[in-house]
């Protein structure tokens, strides 16, 4: 993430003739030096009759002078005529990321690798987790590490205190780095495409608990993890990523655990890095994702 | 397939200490030269209580100086005592292989391609289809084309006749190569591991038909094929093969076919090769494939 | 290739400020319906100190009411002021392959599958070859096959006649399917960036003759094929596709021919593909690759 | 690696009729369970005229009612008949593995993630680095950091107390894990086959330094990793595990580093593995992996 400050506009809308034009040209009027554009036209279907635009800039901050306010401000009246869906984004505000685990860390221990060499260049609050166990681990890396049990008994309450630190902390994106709850309905609808989830095969196959008991059981060739967008039907959320390893019949279902973590966790980075760098938008249960 | 002219002894037994030992030691006492050897403990599950032991020996064909059946006759007692399924087969007798189609010919183009060059190394006796079009391209290469037409009305003669062909051309395996028919049961029943189709998704994700329709309406980021034995419940048969290539949002259901083939016409020759040199063993509804 | 009729506009200039607002706007004033819309800055460097830009646009034809002519004489002055190379072409207008071939024929089988299906929606001219082995298996598609030998004595005679008979034929591109003879400079040069070649490595390992044989003494573990535009300089020119299988100690030189096989065959479809649907560019020796 | 305590044999050999049934028969004479067995015949060459054959058998410990070093004086004299060379390892014992590293943590991270966890069962008596980075990380994992610097001037001295080092901690494998000091002839020779590095490139591409600013020169559309043997010429050691990722012209030299060290850390890491589990052996300068 070494490039220069830029700002990131993603929009959609219905699609028609000149929309590139205009978002172009109000661009180029206030000087912008467009680094990177991702367009995309979906045809007409049942979601959008007329078709609808997907597109982003990424436009060099210094070529703009204007206040990141005043820019949105501007943008406003051509978005509304457009009957836009936006936002634009500074790369030099980070975003926040809570990250909930369980007990596996092979996640973990991922994104923390990538944050600690600054790969991963966000702000990361806080880890929760209804166990202790990474607790020295989070630690270590100077990042708090709250502790929020969940029983069967507790779940309302748990949960209620989850959204609550995210609130309090200011989170922007909440990462399931293998937790192994199942977050309710209301937390999910709290906060639409900003909850990914990694789910341990490759979607829809294997929905559910102990996917790689099922893959085993099915003998299928190839393993997969999937990195989604958390909605209230478990596991049905917009995919973002998606990977596969190979596997053979001398593969027990404890090798296909190990295969399977490091599709996981790839998966879940890169999957992660689309959301962080606004390459991913929703098109119904579906993502467009501009790599 | 330059090898030399080899046997090829495939088996399976409850295991037991000293497995290994017994088939290798009547190979060596025969002479055997042993090219290839593959061999797979299964631990024990509810299929085999005490777990069950696989292998496949090639056999260099001279270095044994008996005639092939003599060596069945030998080798029969030991087998007995072990409770053995097992075959020799002679790589200089070809097999049989009976292709049927419809209307799409990216597999046929494909399979007919590696046997002209010689790569695919067997009798083609007639392929059969319940359409004509195929036809030309099928006799150019010298191969008896078949019309058998599948209608609502005539599907029981036309499937028995189907079965007559095949047994009267002396067919050891069926490739449905894009046949766009479902097999009735006692068809699937007649020819255990010895009927083989392509599947148009990497299963068991989109069963049924219009798979690629499913994947673009689910979103998923790879599409696959797989190659599996045809059994009584549709595409829910041991899988050979699989695989997969990656698709994004641009992408439309017409690009996913197109992609699709590809991956198809790959899947379905790997497997059927894996067949034919008696690399595929089945246990239960898995298969054991010795690449 | 089922879409609607398009005009493709592609286009590289020196980057700047405005860019895509002053061509968007070009089609936006003359109705242009966007399909698709692909770009990409290529930061400051030797080739290009102030950056480079590529862009490319699929629009509807129907959407705008000119010929191709006029269409492209009005976006001539804008061109020019922005220093552009451009083309645009018609996807009604099928491009003219010529293939060349030698004995090999799994390439040749696998373009005209996809040719004879629809799938590869271009003219076929002609095949040519320095063999008369696959002149049947041409001609049954149709396909004029012209037999050109080439010997060490006849080689300037005989590449002439290759360029005599491709200009004869109005080919567009020329692709060397397996094609064994090295193109001579002149010839390279006259079609730069319209000679397809498939290299049966992973470029840039194993340059030059029998590279499976040297994939197989170095011992690597995947292999692969390479499609690149011929340069005059061997094996060296810009790189349109890639891909690659995974191989074992059990391989022999033999089974990597065949594995490669398939890499080749579908490397080198992709590439042609990209290459039709004007979604290569050239920058230097390397490729923009709109996908 | 959870599963029951076995010994695994590896051994090669020249090849000759009834080398299986005799290994195996010493097996079972002594009651061995065999868990795994991987056999490979390698064809007559350079190296071995009448060809060589490499095997490996995973014995359950449990069967075999001897210490393992009466089991090894029991073999010996069948191995000597042979002309083996070979080795019995006992899994309860573990490998001692000592990780060399500079600055970058990618691979140190996920070697001590999957030592954490449990998934990578060794013992790491140390971590020697000529940087003093990642002393932190390491010793939070209750390992010796131990800082040998290395400058132009004292590279004998060096090389020489890390040897010293590797030595008295009775190391049995040297992991390269991102080192970027090239170790002297001496060092590579004293343990053939012991010395692991990671080799950011897919090899034989791109030897020595700025292998991923050699890639963005070459324009190649995959970049790879490949876990190797070291010897004394410079990235040519036998070939242990590769893979690759695919790039587009819109990556930077930035983001192949990046997509790269994803591939580096999962292909050590399995390069490792096989070696641990004794997969690996060595032909010349290649390798055969029992995969």
């Amino acid at each position: 993430m070494s490039k220069e400050r830029h700002y990131t506009l993603t929009a959609s809308c219905p699609d028609r003739v000149g929309l590139v034009a205009k978002v172009a040209s109000f661009i180029a009027e206030h000087g912008g030096w467009i680094l990177e554009t991702n367009l995309h036209a979906e045809p007409p279907g049942p979601l959008a009759p007329s078709g609808r635009f997907f597109m982003r800039f990424e436009i060099r901050a210094d070529s703009i002078p204007l206040l990141l306010t005043e820019l949105r401000e501007r943008f406003a009246p051509l978005a509304e005529s457009l009957e836009m869906d936006w936002r634009i984004s500074d790369s030099a505000v980070k975003k926040r990321v809570v990250i909930l685990v369980s007990r596996q860390e092979h996640c973990l221990y991922d994104l923390l690798s990538r944050w600690h060499s600054g790969e991963l260049d966000v702000e990361i609050p806080c880890v929760i987790s209804n166990h202790e166990d990474l607790r020295g681990f989070v630690e270590w890396h100077g990042i708090p590490f709250l502790h929020v049990p969940v029983t069967p008994d507790n779940r309302p309450a748990a949960f209620a205190e989850i959204r609550r630190l995210f609130e309090e902390v200011g989170g922007d994106v909440m990462v399931l780095a293998r937790y192994m709850q199942i977050l309710p309905p209301e937390l999910c609808r709290a906060y639409p495409a900003r909850i990914i989830n990694i789910h341990h095969s490759f979607l829809p196959s294997f929905v559910g608990a102990r996917p790689y008991h099922q893959a085993w059981e099915r003998g299928v060739k190839l393993i997969g993890a999937t990195c989604h967008y958390v909605t209230e039907e478990l596991d049905q959320g917009p995919i973002i990523e998606q990977d596969v390893i190979r596997v053979d019949h001398s593969d027990t279902v404890d090798d296909m655990v190990r295969y399977g973590k490091d599709i996981e966790k790839t998966v879940l980075s890169r999957g992660l890095r689309y959301h962080l760098e606004d390459r991913v938008l929703v098109h119904g249960n579906k993502t467009i994702v501009f790599r």
